[in-house]
């Protein structure tokens, strides 16, 4: 754990240059993940396999040596192992078999979590075991209020007003939901800390369709209620908190009570969030994943951008979402190059 | 023009209540829309028939009496001007036969414009004539960055990576493309100011997509461009700025050279925009269309939280983006009640 630069720079210590990860770095832009995910047809099943979940996981530290491996998995394995039909169509993404009424929330139990969730576990364990010890291996959840988008809308959505008239209009029982996915994430993140990973992230993917005042109430406070149980459980985890396309609200959580990292998205400008966010908290982001498409002299361009702004203070350097399918895996290599030859300018 | 409560507000005059109109007031929540819309299948044809147009934009007015109406057309007129084939599919949204290299801007013709957009100027004389004077007509245009997305994806986007990696790698051509919209974008804007419209909205629904630097670059400097060159046409039209999902980036679009006012998503917090944004710009919006679904306690509420925050300031009440269909008609009355009933605490 003392090792890895990722661990150490959450810690507050400084280095030449940040260490980097980046979100969804195993995946379909690697001909050695599409190799391996071909050899199932179930997207949620793939995830339950500890060995194939375990390769894909170490094939992007194979391939760029990134300083933390985040373990495969999906955010909806919470929503399936509570009882909830999840399935993955092809080229249609996530679809949940909705809930409609507080009634259904009898459906769901947290009971089924350690067996249903055992897999993952268990590639967790695996994972860490064969990882070197300088990379550091990251958990992660979806927050309550994206769990809740799925779950409610049955899928992704286009304006999510299945969700948001829920809970605007029936907020006691939305904020049952809530608090059922509070516990289930603290399960499910205990159990992953328990079998090897040195810290966890929380994606608040859709956080940024409500506007502040629910914000608060349905994001940022089952987030830090989150932080908090696990502490609780193993006081030194760090947490990273991504509640994305929130704009200016990224302001309330720089919370070091209970985040210890906050990610930011490509909409959040570097210059803004140095000065705004970064003297209060260790951030993680925020190259636009579509960089990484282009590459070139605008990869290059870009990313010391990022460098030059946030580079100087506690930053891990990231996407500001996932990477993208088209990537070409070579614009990946370029760009760890970029950031561990930056010279930080005199600024 | 100086009746209109609209007007002067954006004048910097103040009233007890803010003036108050909707983004897509006029659509398909109302039966009466729905009716008039049901006797043409092609929706570009719908807009380009200017009897139905004028009629769809009075329809709120009639029902609900809002400060100002905003011609019925749509922003895709533009590159279906242009000469870009352009249609739309029903559940489908918008397409169009892409644009895949440079060599397709030579399909695009300005000269086209004042000829096809004859009805949608033909449709804004008759709605001046038939408005009561109190009531603002506003005109409005797509900004260039978000038509470019439209002609390059050939349609809405997941991740934007055509039109990105084109503005990322080849910043020349893709200059171009934004300098032929900017010039059509004030000749149809120019066009409207001269059939009647009493102010103009600059659309920039994806400029959230861009990281800092290219949203300078590719939003705002062309709409900066655009509201330059339209004043110099006409010196005292009012120009709303609309660039979507930009988060804290929106104090880059502080710029009263060029704008008049500055609409807000929902992201952007009624209280970090009446601290950091209002003191220089008139702000308008920021209601989630969603409460509008909800109704009720909670619409009353959300509502007159915005009202606190922005109405003791140089506000025009809307929302952070365009009503949506399932809204039911009596909850829109009901907020035009809540705003012109508010009463400004002592704050």
């Amino acid at each position: 754990m003392s090792e890895s630069k990722f661990l150490k720079t959450v810690a507050g210590q400084r280095f030449a240059t940040p260490p980097i990860w980046l979100m969804r770095q195993a995946g379909r832009y690697l001909p050695e993940y599409r190799a391996v995910r071909a050899t199932t047809s179930s997207f949620l099943e793939f995830c339950y396999t500890p060995d194939k979940a375990v390769e894909v996981t170490l094939q992007p530290i194979r391939r760029y040596g990134f300083d933390a491996a985040i373990i495969f998995s999906d955010i909806l394995v919470v929503p399936d192992a509570l009882g909830q039909r999840t399935w993955f169509e092809q080229g249609e993404g996530p679809k949940l078999e909705a809930l409609t009424d507080p009634a259904d929330f009898g459906k769901l139990s947290r009971g089924r979590l350690p067996e249903k969730l055992a897999p993952v576990y268990e590639a967790i364990r695996l994972t860490r075991a064969a990882l070197p010890k300088e990379t550091a291996l990251l958990g992660f959840a979806g927050a309550p209020f994206t769990l809740a988008c799925y779950m409610i809308e049955g899928g992704s959505s286009k304006d999510f007003a299945k969700v948001k008239t829920w809970a605007y209009s029936h907020p006691e029982s939305f904020g049952l939901l809530i608090d059922l996915l509070v516990d289930a994430v603290v399960d499910h993140l205990s159990a992953q800390v328990d079998a090897g990973v040195d810290a966890v992230q929380l994606f608040d993917s859709w956080a940024g369709v409500l506007p502040e005042e629910q914000l608060f109430s349905w994001s940022l406070q089952p987030m830090v209620r989150i932080a908090h149980a696990l502490k609780a459980r193993h006081p030194k985890i760090p947490v990273i908190a991504f509640p994305r396309a929130v704009g200016p609200a990224a302001l309330m959580y720089r919370r070091p009570d209970a985040f210890d990292v906050l990610s930011i998205d490509t909409s959040l400008g570097a210059h803004w969030a140095s000065r705004e966010l970064q003297p209060q908290i260790c951030l993680q982001g925020n190259l636009d994943p579509i960089m990484l498409v282009a590459g070139g002299p605008a990869l290059e361009r870009e990313a010391t951008r990022i460098l030059d702004k946030l580079g100087h203070g506690s930053f891990v350097f990231n996407l500001g979402h996932g990477v993208v399918p088209q990537t070409p895996p070579d614009n990946v290599a370029r760009l760890v190059e970029i950031v561990r030859n930056w010279k930080p300018s005199a600024a």
